[in-house]
């Protein structure tokens, strides 16, 4: 056992012994925070202090004798690894989404114990499933605890990330036209009050932007919204007395982080509250006094954000260009670095890729953290190569990097996979057969409002018929420098729901992918863009949507079969490297535009 | 106002003098009967009574102002027929499982006013649903009256069909077997007893058939279950006394019909009692004594039944050659009678080919009404043409045949379009998208246990990419010897659950279409059977299944547009035609035998 198994094992007994003293038979600690992020602030880092799994998303349950750590296929050679000699068993889960550790807790505990999780944390619509699943198993059912606070001696503060303004032209809808469409919105739910906890929605409504975790430009903060009040709950000092102006000239008052539920609890009998289930905690929902009313439903901003405008979607093509053009400038680089037999590992990668963002006019920072995986290191789709560990990229095989950008006008998501040396015909095989699925999707018409996850096969299909799948979703909704995983739709197995329905401006990613352990993994994606379709059909059968793509990056065309392949993906490949060509080759110049010239030959 | 328009207004008015005599302001009258079957007796068709509106599938709301018929889009053209000038609106919903009308019902009501529905005919999911909507809305739910029994002199009573057995060779699997089956499942749920409504449920248990309804072989009964004991409740008289000396052997006894309800009422404190909140009414829910614990599940027989044997998959093979033999027969008539212009109607059409089914060993009956339309009878999914309104067969266009039928081995479901004189362009082209969408679910694969609706996007995606659709669901489960719709899998919309999980031996339709109202109809349907598929790479990604097609019958060669079906599609279609000549030609002479030979000729 090393120190830092040795430190788990330790930790997870305090928390027995916490729970022992308070009478806990076992206790959830889910990937949350008080505004259900995906990206949590280290004080709500509490399932990665206690169990040492450092994926984003993955759920500990520890009872008295037993403690497990449910992670999707994403992260289970990593959860594997880092969870090994700890105690913790590792639980595979399909997906993210799935709460088969419910399942888990009814049968590891008798009826009259009792499961503590935190409802500070814990979100409204998991709440109900929790609780009637433990009621039904006849377990109790304890919110009121934060068993982590106990234990965990050196817990982070709050982060104090300085709020700024996202300002014309890339903001292209005032705060005062999207305060009144809310509004409309609450109004058509006849609601009197709307209270926002999702972090992403508070920064889109107020065209704000902050800077309390890495990677997504949001600040932790409530929103609470009436007909003719809006207060903002914020952490002071975030916001300059600047600022503090511009929004109380648009009716935005602030108030301090803490008192969001004092200000739930002080809400009028009579009070109707439009909260969305999914991102409200269950704490803050039993902040609401029983005289007022809840009405439960998705955000109106969680729709509104998702469907870009014109002008937004218009800023997203320039920001896809800055970005393509630095992949131009890194992968030109790579290549002749590669040539030069510089020594070059996955970190050199994430640092010459950053650096070639880094330059582009309107960039702000990555969207998420660069996933640079060398052969085997590319079968974790969720892989991110350390100091301590990362491979040299040398000899042969397949190099994945899923990267992106937040730039003013946008958010940015790709992944492309380049050779290194010779290739298998295996890996031709498999990364041929990713491709298809990936321009499968890519090239699909569906009607408006059809509902995202029923897209899902139209990926998988090209890969079924060979006997392959992959274990993550297709595609993630993107934000508008915002969030690089935005709801509410998902091309998943998600379990649809009519808040999934496309809509024209929605941004989705779709990237399937096909993973060996061990050996190789491959991933192709791109950002598509919902565009409505004008068919003389369109009367009797309604209005059909495509997918417009949006990024612009050559795709190797070395590791295809073209056979495999089939004319009409080969004609599409020609005609996006041509319009790739078109796109960013006035930006690029030398040794960048050589390889663009290069790599965007037709096939 | 005719006399079926005035009649249905006069019968809505007395159900509205019943409503107002009993302080009630809406009443729901759903397809629906104790069993909750989609073919209903006689003495359940009281929405068919009330509002004159014959689709098999469709629910009646009845304010004290207002009456509406929600159906979904196979019933469309037909139910605005039907209810035209009788003051029922129809109101249009997607899917059949839509449930649109309790929103409307919220919205016609006032807090503190009631709802009527007859718990006896109103299924146990659907109540609770009903009841959680109602409540929000302030709507009192009153689940003790059949309105329908004060107001319907002439009400038929409970049929009295014979029950006969399903004997070997077709039923592969004893009854004895079949009850340690369920009875080792009801172990599995820690179930003392189960109780089974669904009588398709309790006809594949017994190994028995009925004649209760037309086309599903089953008959109206309850079972309950013990460890050591089994109970059929059926009415007096429909089993003699030597099938009741047969039972017995095998431990059932019976009992009569309407004693189910008292033995639930009976049930010893402390039973766990496994029912199917689907297939199970309120009504006998709530005859479960407080003391007794219910265990919502799915039946596992509704599971069970649906994964066909190897032994029963090799008779519906069979049963297929009669099938498809029955089909060339009619066929080949059916071309030489149009050569010498005889006169050709839907009606003749349904009852020669009615006559060539009768004529194949081991055909029972019609597995349902044939629906044979003539160019715009055709655009209605679910057309059926009658001797007061149907169409001559005459001039250009297409004849769709949407027919089946009930044999020892097995049930059959097909449709088939064919060209009458000259062809248009655009018939043609909405012909070969069908056939596309047939042939490209057809010729999937996919993971074992991926949930059947997730597949629907398949077939619709050749359509999609021409801005086309189609309202209804691609494909239902199928019985063995038993009913034409049969779950838990369904390849359409519906929200995906685990009991939809694509499983070895299931066999299901696959049936798209295009329809063009007032103009004309095509849908190509085949049954398939979910087969195992043994790849290299199942040890990684888990076993594989495809479509193996069970249907035999030519598709018609003449309506494709061969650049647009696609190479691919068009050998899959040859290597089809050869095996449907295979198999179908030594049990065909003469013309039938000529018109399979051309029919099924390669293109």
């Amino acid at each position: 056992m090393d120190t830092r198994t040795s430190e788990v094992a330790l930790r997870i007994e305090q928390l027995r012994d916490a729970m022992r003293a308070l009478g806990v038979h076992a206790c959830l600690v889910p990937s949350s925070d008080p505004h259900l992020s995906e990206y949590l602030p280290e004080r709500w880092q509490g399932r990665q202090w206690l169990s040492g799994f450092t994926g984003s998303v993955g759920t500990l349950v520890v009872t008295l004798e037993r403690a497990a750590v449910f992670a999707d296929s994403r992260y289970w050679t990593q959860a594997a690894a880092e969870l090994s000699h700890t105690g913790i068993a590792l639980e595979k889960i399909p997906t993210a989404a799935a709460t088969h550790y419910i399942d888990w807790i009814s049968a590891q505990l008798q009826p009259g114990q009792s499961l503590a999780v935190d409802g500070q944390i814990l979100g409204l619509a998991l709440a109900q499933q929790l609780r009637g699943a433990m009621q039904r198993a006849g377990i109790q059912l304890r919110t009121d605890l934060d068993l982590i606070e106990r234990i965990w001696p050196a817990r982070p503060g709050l982060p104090a990330g300085q709020i700024y303004e996202h300002l014309p032209p890339q903001a292209v809808v005032t705060r005062a036209q999207k305060l009144a469409d809310v509004r409309a919105a609450m109004a058509r739910h006849g609601a009197s009050h709307h209270f926002i906890s999702s972090v992403d929605d508070s920064a889109w409504l107020f065209n704000l932007r902050g800077a309390d975790v890495d990677y997504n430009p949001v600040f932790m903060a409530h929103t609470l919204l009436s007909a003719d009040a809006a207060t903002l709950f914020v952490e002071d000092g975030k916001i300059d007395a600047a600022l503090q102006a511009r929004l109380s000239a648009d009716g935005v008052r602030l108030a301090p982080y803490g008192a969001a539920a004092a200000a739930l609890a002080a809400l009028p009998a009579g009070a109707r509250v439009l909260l969305d289930p999914r991102r409200v905690t269950l704490g803050l929902r039993e902040a609401v006094p029983a005289q007022a009313t809840v009405l439960e439903a998705i955000n109106p901003s969680t729709l509104a954000k998702s469907r870009k405008t014109l002008a937004e979607a218009q800023f997203v093509r320039e920001a896809m260009v800055q970005d393509g053009a630095a992949m131009c400038e890194f992968y030109a680089w790579f290549e002749q670095a590669l040539a030069r037999q510089e020594r070059l590992t996955e970190l050199s990668v994430d640092e010459h890729l950053s650096a070639a963002r880094a330059k582009r006019p309107g960039f702000v920072g990555l969207s998420f953290p660069t996933i640079a995986g060398f052969n085997a290191n590319g079968a974790m789709p969720h892989y991110r190569a350390t100091t301590a560990s990362h491979a040299v990229i040398e000899g042969n095989g397949l190099l994945l990097i899923d990267s992106g950008g937040q730039y003013l006008g946008g958010t940015t998501d790709i992944t492309r996979v380049w050779p290194i040396g010779v290739v298998s015909a295996e890996q031709k095989r498999d990364y041929t057969l990713v491709l298809k699925g990936t321009l499968a999707l890519s090239r699909a018409c569906f009607p408006r409002g059809t509902l995202s996850p029923m897209l899902d096969a139209l990926a998988r299909a090209p890969m079924w018929a060979h006997g392959l799948d992959y274990g993550h979703g297709t595609g993630h909704g993107v934000g508008y420098f915002m969030n690089v995983h935005e709801g509410p739709q998902t091309i998943s197995k998600a379990v649809p729901d009519a808040t999934m329905a496309m809509e024209q401006g929605m941004i989705t990613s779709i990237e399937p992918g096909i993973y060996r352990p061990g050996k190789w993994g491959v991933r192709i994606e791109n950002l598509v863009l919902n565009v409505a379709l004008a068919t003389p059909e369109n009367n009797q059968f309604g209005e059909m949507l495509a997918f417009e793509t949006l990024t612009l990056c050559p795709i190797d065309t070395r590791c295809i079969d073209i056979e495999l392949l089939g004319a009409e993906n080969v004609a599409w490949l020609n005609q996006y490297h041509a319009l790739v060509r078109e796109r960013l080759q006035s930006l690029l110049s030398g040794a960048a535009l050589d390889w663009l010239l290069l790599r965007t030959q037709g096939i």
